[in-house]
């Protein structure tokens, strides 16, 4: 989530806001978002951002390890609020997506482990801290999650520990944040995710999980980000060239690339391209899908089907609603594009694209 | 090359500036920089941009293949120019460095192959367009080339080919633009490059090469970028965290991270870094320097030797010039940092931080 837009849509939907940085607690202030369904999460929070978050009277934070706790605890004293959180800690687990967006396992630089004992740290100096109020716990396993199976173990081993958390401390959480994670396909080959099958299987076994523990069952919140916004987003280029190289292969090159969506850069992600121009035509051409930046590896995708391209023909990349505006960057200086969100045949500008000025702005 | 700054500076020693964007060239026009001395290079120029820099009255283009030709050409005569131009053609060289930034192989989206006979089409087709002129070549086989032997490798098929062209066109080219791409040590392990002794050899090389083909030697241009910036930049970070996970590893988290440096993601490249304040303890921890955002791939390196960092500690990570700062992104709605130049004891910020208001300043 990052630009006013969305924030605003998530307002009208009744959507709390996860934000990781002052800025996204910025952004969604700016759109009129109320603070109270913000949770601030992330880790390594700067001081500067923790006391704005404060300020800002963001409902929740969510409390990345025991140095943080402490200094929420001090900034929250500070200004006289007693700081509602959650506390994350790490379930170890291991969820079979991207390596750099796996986030459950004890090795992580996310949470306080529960299988070292630190997670119960954690607590214990959480319940002791005068201007803190454990509202309940967060992990976060990981990205592009297909099933419910890592959420249900996921829930086993949270439900275990806040079981051994109320043996130990006498403290029932209210909330149980179950962090994002849930996948989008971005190919055909990609099964899609039933969500509402998902949700209702990690739920029953919710349920049943805390009879089986006689434990009152939480809140429970869930981070759908991705899974909301990915597929509704498609990003449009204009084709300025075609390479044919002879025993080789086809180049379409477009007027983007890894400026605005380095995720093939970063993870060698796949996605679906057509020709959207010709896309009644067969998708018979497999072409590598190339930017204009000065480095080979500038590409939004290998060995794609597309329909055969033509100078200033519009390539459409499908499902980059998600981690690509959001992650843009300025590299060769190219302005990042505008963001239009269209409904029922009405278009409408939501991010205005970047102009030569604001590229020099910061420029002393 | 990226901000004003750096510019100004090319301007005062004479260099001339390589660009890929019209916001390069627009950032070299707002510092002052003169525009004859601007080679427009990159692949994919959209028309607009063409245009801008024709209209710029930008020296010289790299021209990136036929179908660029053809679209420099007819904008030249639209705006009564004859644009000279260095046509791009890759020689078919694997320098053995990373591969998203190997440039030279017949396998690339930059230029046209001499291999499979597109680069002499090319030629052929420029000497014949009415509003070109064609100063001479380029290439580029790469990035973070440690010594003179790829460069003359590129030489010896450069040289090869210009011949071949003079005999088959009657062609003589009177710049041959090498290209880019001399490395520089990130770690003490990384041999030093002796930037005067590879430019010696290759000059020699070609000399000699000229001279056995009785050619007339051209200029010589080469792009030292990385390695006249790399080493003058340091990046400082406050430590905002560290977690030692037992039996695991140790975290250093950091109020940075992927946002301003997205090598160690991209390429897992590697870096030295140190506590900034305690430079002069020993270096005995290795860490994980991870940075704060929403995924655990946001590293800067791992398994650092480093000083042992406590909270509120400088981290500062070496060897930054060069592919950071022009990298950066807004990720999770980060500012980029401000960038300070430091001379002689006197420091002088060219770049000044992102303020909230800059992140919202394009939504709507």
């Amino acid at each position: 989530m990052s630009c006013k837009a969305m924030y605003r849509i998530a307002k009208e939907e009744g959507i709390g806001a996860d934000t990781v940085s002052m800025g996204e607690i910025y952004t969604a202030q700016a759109a009129g978002f109320p603070p109270e369904d913000i949770c601030f999460h992330g880790c390594a929070k700067p001081w500067a951002e923790i006391e704005y978050a404060v300020k800002a009277g963001a409902g929740l934070f969510g409390v990345d390890s025991l140095e943080e706790l402490a200094r929420i605890d001090r900034c929250a004293g500070e200004n006289g609020v007693r700081q509602r959180v959650l506390l994350r800690v790490t379930p170890g687990i291991d969820p079979h997506t991207f390596s750099a967006v796996d986030t459950g396992q004890v090795d992580c630089k996310f949470g306080e482990a529960i299988q070292t004992g630190q997670a119960l740290a954690l607590v214990r100096r959480g319940l002791a801290s005068r201007n803190i109020q454990v509202a309940g716990f967060h992990c976060h396993i990981g990205s592009q999650i297909g099933g419910p199976e890592p959420l249900m173990q996921a829930v086993d081993i949270m439900l275990d520990f806040m079981d051994a958390v109320r043996r130990e401390l006498g403290y029932t959480a209210g909330i149980l944040d179950l962090g994002g994670g849930l996948g989008v396909p971005y190919t055909a080959e990609e099964p899609a995710v039933d969500y509402a099958a998902v949700i209702r299987s990690v739920g029953e076994h919710l349920t049943c999980r805390c009879q089986a523990l006689d434990y009152p069952p939480p809140a429970v919140f869930m981070e759908p980000g991705r899974s909301i916004v990915a597929a509704a987003g498609v990003t449009l280029y204009t084709v300025q060239d075609v390479k044919s190289i002879p025993d080789c292969r086809d180049y379409v090159l477009v007027d983007g690339g890894m400026t605005d969506n380095p995720r093939y850069a970063l993870y060698q992600a796949r996605y679906t391209a057509l020709i959207a121009n010709r896309a009644g035509e067969p998708a018979d051409c497999p072409v590598t899908l190339a930017g204009r930046c000065c480095e080979s590896g500038d590409l939004i995708g290998e060995n794609m089907p597309m329909q055969r391209a033509a100078v200033g023909d519009i390539a459409a990349v499908l499902v980059t609603g998600a981690y690509n505006y959001s992650m843009a960057s300025n590299y060769n200086r190219i302005p990042r594009p505008p963001v239009v969100m269209v409904r029922n045949g009405e278009d409408r500008l939501v991010v205005r694209r970047e102009t030569l000025e604001d590229l020099v702005s910061c420029d002393i």
